[in-house]
């Protein structure tokens, strides 16, 4: 096997001095979900790489201030027997951090929140029923696309 | 369906060594989470991008002729108290089109959408039960891989 | 843990620039997507890249003996009125294998699984709870970004 356009890319790479990034599609609201999010973006952020977030749909709206970060469901309730708030205990014995702690980190690490222009159409979520202490831009598809296409790590969660 | 834009898109190709292009897995049967998937892909299309998406799995049933591709369930349910009813109102209210117009729009954009072969063996999901004016091609894993180690942005969804 | 089949797959990449990656997270712990998981993982590694997947949370559960790779959940249970049973009967008859089975493929291709070490210390489960024979690593977000910023595909599962 080949890897003829690897080094093709990398030489293009070379070319630019475009820093390495990380774009995450935040769609789930679920807590343990969303907690992956941050811990992945926190340590590409501490590696040095850019990271943008962008939250749509059910991810959007633990971004309401009526909401709260840290008060979404876990994607797989019970599993294991464990409920939430066992998660939450054993956390602040493993050193773990709030939700609200890993989201403060990012955006002191330099990491952008956008939010999904039309999730907030189609939900009814207004700019100030958001956390804009958090949220960079408000903004649809092509600035996601536009980050996106730049990026080493793109994932959906 | 015509394939204008996918030539446009390869002409710009054709200054670089390849073009870009996006690869998303669609393993999801749910309503909200395709209609991300379509809204990333056409958005990436008409930012000049390739993209294929790879449907296997629950995203596959969405392709039935009998499924319909709007029919498929909320990945959160009563979340906020939003049916699916309620967020196709809102969808409607706020401009947002059906997955049927956004699969026909990715089609004349010049999407390509793959079927995994090996989901229609295990479901019994035969050639003629699937939408054909929407699948470019039936195939397994090797092809995805293909298309995907030449992309810039791959999800899994 | 022996390192045999990396290091082939190390000396083949040292003819190039670099040698291609995936780099998969499996967050889930539902049977489907961790097929999709190994499915994916497998094609990449036949087509001669190196795979990583970090399993963590509901998916490093899947990796405890006492749990069993193919004992996970349908991530859509009763859809189309097919139930697990129902899958896996059909799976036989198309010639799918067992997750055991693409596992064990996975680490004779030459495939590394890492076991997200936070995930340990939240859900109380220590390294001999593990399928030690399966585990390269245990590590934290660090060695995840390290693998993934020099990945072409990088998918959250």
């Amino acid at each position: 096997m080949d890897n003829t356009d690897t080094s093709l890319s990398r030489a293009a790479g070379a070319e630019t001095p475009a820093p390495e990034k990380t774009t995450i599609v935040v769609q789930s609201g679920d807590f343990d979900k969303l907690q992956s999010a941050f811990i992945i973006s926190n340590g590409a952020l501490a590696m040095g790489m850019e990271v943008s977030m962008y939250f749509t749909f059910w991810g959007l709206t633990r971004l309401k201030k009526d909401g709260g970060l840290d008060s979404g469901p876990l994607s797989k309730m019970n599993m294991l027997g464990l409920g939430k708030w066992m998660v939450k205990r054993r956390m602040k014995k493993a050193g773990a951090v709030t939700l609200e702690h890993l989201a403060q980190d990012f955006k002191e690490l330099g990491g952008k929140i956008f939010a999904c222009d039309m999730t907030m159409a189609i939900m009814g979520i207004k700019a100030e029923d958001l956390r804009q202490d958090l949220i960079e831009e408000y903004c649809s598809v092509g600035t996601y696309i536009e980050e996106a296409r730049h990026s080493t790590i793109t994932l959906f969660i």
